[in-house]
């Protein structure tokens, strides 16, 4: 990457769309450093002669790992623990086993059908929401996104792992809050605007479900002295499962260099970002 | 089980030897609610015409999926902001992945196992160390204990599932530490004897390894006040691997439904203990 003047294709490592300079006349691909690209949607309507591509897929696997981790912190009461300076054995929070419950993993994208993956060895029944409801390898069972409803009633956890879109926004609410019990850990490794945060913070409180471990929230980054920071049902972390960052990832490195082959050689390259679809 | 100086079978909840009445000359058979017996052996070894069942392998599962648990919210820094009440995107705590990592499994029993089988979709290298050096399913290496002085300088993290026996009494003490690394965790799900206690928690503030989380400490309970409870880089739970407790698993039950028809048809039952070995 040279001067932005004279630049073809740029790889650009910062988040903050706000930090990406003008794109001039001569750029034709922008190589974005994450897999989520709602926040750049903008950008990426504003210079309609550039091919931008998202890193989608390429933090596939610490994403899952980081679903997987925060669900067995939640449901095996290692939240709990972490803040009990105590040898407190009768607490409710280590009554419960992951082994036999249901997980709903919703969007099983790459992360999503990875996290099934990991689980697999588990003993779970998993089901899989997918916008079409194909069979995902692994999963129990398979459900189109129209029947996303139906989870609620019968899942014991949801994985939390679909684009964000209009259609996904506030996917988790208070309705959907109300249909799972009280033993029940959501998973949110996707995009805060999934869960609306306030009813979140509601049904924990009244007990409605056993737990929430956010690695992404509405707004972020989640304000200080928020109430979701001291909930003892809640784990926050700041948005870091995708790690370690672009800068340091092989995975990465290796995205960018075979986009550049594909596209010096005319192909199309991985992970095209589709304005239409907003992912 | 009926009035104890006539009962000839007795399957024992409670986990404290000491809550067990005196044995009458009819007791031929006490079905011990735990796994591990070390805390029982004295009272074996007063009862000789008494055939002793352990419930080896009934938790290997709950234990397995803690001890992952426990390594995933070690290395993904989720121990860290369970503790955290702020946005803290720049910790050294979201660093590591588990992927690619080098883990350790030190006695590969039913739980040491099931640890492995749990890890296999994670893309790590694992170790198994057992008596023999037996393969294990899924192992990466398979090691002989007189050989598990060589782990420590090559595994990122080990997970503990060895029995308590004289052999693995500070199995991991000063010299072991030292050969780990920054960012290694140490986790124990087997007892606490084999950590010392005082070594890990000078490694832990030195910054020698990167954590511990124990699910059995040395001694135990961990005393209200102990260091532990307030090091940075440690998480405990209070040994509830193994959990539903006995009363309520219905593995359990049906262990203890297999040993009567064993020990009823005259045949060998399941997890007979072997005062000699002390497991």
């Amino acid at each position: 990457v040279g001067s932005f003047d004279e630049s073809v294709g740029i790889v650009w490592l910062d988040r903050d769309p706000a930090t990406l300079p003008a794109l001039g006349p001569s750029v034709r691909w922008v190589q974005l450093p994450g897999a989520g690209v709602d926040r750049w949607l903008d950008r990426i309507r504003r210079a309609p002669h550039v091919q931008f591509t998202s890193a989608g897929g390429v933090y596939a696997r610490p994403v899952a790992e980081h679903a997987v981790g925060l669900l067995l912190a939640g449901v095996r009461g290692l939240v709990h623990a972490a803040r009990t300076n105590c040898w407190d054995r009768d607490s409710a929070a280590h009554r419960y086993n992951l082994e036999g419950s249901t997980v709903a993993v919703v969007g099983a994208g790459a992360i999503g059908a990875l996290v099934i993956e990991l689980l697999g060895p588990f003993r779970v029944e998993t089901i899989a929401v997918t916008k079409s409801g194909r069979d995902v390898p692994g999963a129990g069972r398979n459900l189109a996104s129209d029947r996303v409803p139906e989870i609620w009633g019968i899942a014991d956890h949801v994985v939390l792992c679909a684009p964000s879109t209009t259609h996904t926004r506030w996917l988790v609410g208070e309705a959907e809050l109300a249909q799972l019990r009280p033993h029940s850990w959501v998973v949110n490794v996707a995009r805060g605007s999934l869960v609306a945060t306030e009813a979140v913070l509601t049904a924990l409180r009244d007990g409605v479900i056993g737990g929430c471990a956010l690695d992404v929230v509405d707004p972020e980054p989640l304000s200080a002295g928020h109430p979701l920071w001291n909930e003892p049902h809640a784990l926050i972390t700041p948005h870091v499962a995708a790690r370690p960052l672009a800068a340091e990832s092989r995975d990465f490195a290796a995205r960018v260099e075979a986009n550049l082959v594909l596209l010096m050689s005319g192909r199309a390259p991985l992970s095209p970002v589709d304005t239409g679809s907003g992912y």
